[in-house]
């Protein structure tokens, strides 16, 4: 059994980044691209509008004709052509003369306003069609000019950034129809514990179905890893670590839960060791999750986390997140923190740092955030209210209703929340 | 070519909201069904914990034994049996004995608190393992008691609420194998626009490339649906309709983009009158996507949306996410909103509610919102940048730098957020 020294929260986090690495990169089809990370930053092929383009339906005119028109006085404008988006114009647009337009198009050369069809009106005159107006048109008129939008060469987006709709619209817009993308980190799970039953069997005195392979998967694939459940760690020291040293071949990361603790049959520790791996810690100063374990061997990662669901979940974030997300590419690899204002007081002293499930919500402008149920790192349930984690600093001072504190958002949007 | 009359925001929300409804259920395992929306509550099978439970690793005692125990004065329990979690004492715990107990375990009959393994020491004396211990231990100490968490038969989830990790903690651990999930709606996509080049496409005067299907697609999974891209709408009246009729027998829902507008070539107007459908609205007053057109034929949805790539996207968030999330079975089926400081005044006066692109961020615990770029509804570049849409009313009054104003969140956790 190995002396474990706590260390303090942002000391493991720091250990964690320094030896985090961006993992490779692929080619992608653009359709297969969402929710991935880009390898190469969004460059604009072309000016958007990259013509002076129409940004209303109606006649594309010279606003110098129209600026004496008035209602007493209306002008008169010959058609000269009609163009529809996709379309260009053939013809220069004269002195007096209108080219009808739709939106989207080609403004015509000659043309400097686009005037609306509502506040036109169109007739026949032997043969011809004329569009009469009743008031100036200032020059620029529902024209959006050429580069306006996006100058030819602007990089719309950096690499490592996660591709969602806006940019899917930019990749397409500037015709990456295959995209360089970062590898989707392959990530193991393991559970350890005799006292684990499958989901499928029926609940045996002593005994808890396995929970946290699910919640893990769910954990894994929100943040865009690849994860494969390798079942139950059998209660054998040798076929314990022969199992997971041939799952480290087949995958970039290895999460095990339970056996983290210092019980007579946990065993991680000496797995580590048996690897030859580089333990970059294995207690941390904090609840839950003190006992979680982070230790690489090469390039592979070994994350020893609680088998208490509540435990997991928040080892999993605080350490492993960071390292899958910086694998991915991601420059932001951690959940995102903000302030909070305290709903109730917390009078109960704790000496250790507590991840505290909570819920935030925003009243006005305003983050206010309550703690869920009991505290204790048990309390399963919890995982399924919390869209926030509140950081409850170590030390003996009561904290009272209404004082800022640090929470940490869970990439949750669901119901019941009014935000996040 | 119909009149438009432009309806207020709410008004066309409420409409749309109205006519939504659940869609059909169905089984899926467990593992498949991460962000899947549940079509039946979560109910605990069993207690949590189900058994008295170690909390810790050590010793299960009778706090009795230990009353009088001190520094001086060391107490000595003799161990009568070792227990690992998932097995179950064979044993019970009589005055002055000790069970060795894992966390997790069940706690043995007679003992009622657990002795941490740090604050014991044991000793052999004639063939005889003891445990000793120098202080008192509380009644229930490191014991998790039965139900404490979770009684059985409570509601853990309800209906509606889609799964994600602590939901799947859930499931697993209440033996949910397979899950009643509501089924993904199908949504189908096609664009209009002459004007518009495939993506692999080198660009050309006049044109631009479809970038609104791949945007839409995005926003549908992210959602939860599935899309199913039909292409490029000829310009045809009646090959277009043909094609629509075709792909509304395979879809639960139709998407359009371009073709909303009044001018000449512009004709989903014409489409849904000769489909029989009902016309939930066709002008919105707002900007942009004031153009965007609903209708209904039984049970499909028809929307049309601008071509314009930010007008698309507000109007698919504003009126086809409620319709699709509703259909998934969310009771909350909206973008999350709240308020919001602005970071600058907003001078120009508009007659219209306009929704403009925004980044939202937390300074200490308090939501400020800046508009980004240019305030035209071209301004595609924007969708990149934005993690919110800034609800500016109509009106003239100039709006203040630190104002209140409504915000509403949209779906991204990316870099260069501090939050959401």
């Amino acid at each position: 059994m190995s002396t474990r020294t706590p260390i303090p929260v942002p000391e493991a986090i720091s250990r964690v980044i320094e030896k985090s690495k961006a993992g490779g990169t692929e080619r992608v089809q653009l359709k297969d691209t969402i929710g991935r990370y880009l390898a190469e930053d969004i460059v604009a092929d072309h000016p958007i509008p990259h013509f002076n383009r129409s940004a209303f339906d109606g006649f594309a005119i010279r606003s110098d004709d129209t600026l004496e028109a008035n209602f007493e006085n209306p002008i008169e404008l010959k058609l000269i052509e009609s163009i529809a988006a996709g379309q260009v114009a053939t013809k220069e647009v004269g002195s007096h003369e209108a080219t009808r337009i739709m939106t989207g198009a080609q403004v015509p050369i000659g043309a400097d306003a686009i005037l609306a069809l509502e506040l036109s009106e169109t007739l026949e005159k032997e043969g011809e069609v004329w569009v009469r107006l009743n008031r100036p048109i200032p020059k620029g008129t529902h024209i959006s000019e050429k580069g306006e939008d996006v100058q030819e060469g602007a990089i719309l987006a950096h690499k490592g950034r996660r591709i969602s709709a806006g940019e899917m619209a930019m990749l397409a817009m500037f015709g990456y129809h295959e995209v360089q993308v970062y590898k989707q980190p392959i990530v193991g799970i393991f559970v350890t514990g005799t006292e684990l039953l499958p989901v499928e069997a029926e609940i045996e005195p002593g005994k808890i179905r396995n929970s946290n392979s699910y919640m893990l998967e769910s954990q894994i694939k929100a943040l865009g890893g690849i994860p494969q459940f390798y079942g139950l760690l059998p209660d054998d020291f040798e076929l314990c670590y022969r199992e997971i040293n041939e799952a480290l071949k087949k995958v970039d990361y290895l999460i095990t839960t339970g056996g983290a603790s210092v019980g007579d049959f946990d065993y991680v520790q000496d797995i580590v060791a048996k690897l030859g791996a580089d333990t970059l810690f294995n207690k941390i100063a904090m609840r839950p999750g003190s006992v979680t374990t982070v230790a690489t061997l090469g390039d592979k990662w070994i994350f020893g986390l609680s088998g208490n669901p509540a435990a997991c979940f928040v080892g999993f974030e605080l350490f492993a997140r960071p390292v899958l997300r910086t694998f991915s590419g991601s420059k932001a690899p951690h959940l995102p923190r903000s302030k909070a204002r305290l709903s109730h007081a917390i009078k109960k002293p704790n000496p250790f740092t507590r991840f505290t499930r909570a819920k935030a919500e925003l009243q006005g402008s305003q983050v206010v955030v309550s703690s869920i149920g009991v505290d204790k790192s048990g309390i399963a349930s919890a995982l399924v209210e919390a869209n926030a984690l509140l950081v409850v600093p170590g030390g003996t001072r009561e904290l009272k209703e209404g004082e800022e504190l640090e929470i940490i958002w869970l990439d949750r949007y669901e119901e019941g929340y009014k935000h996040v």
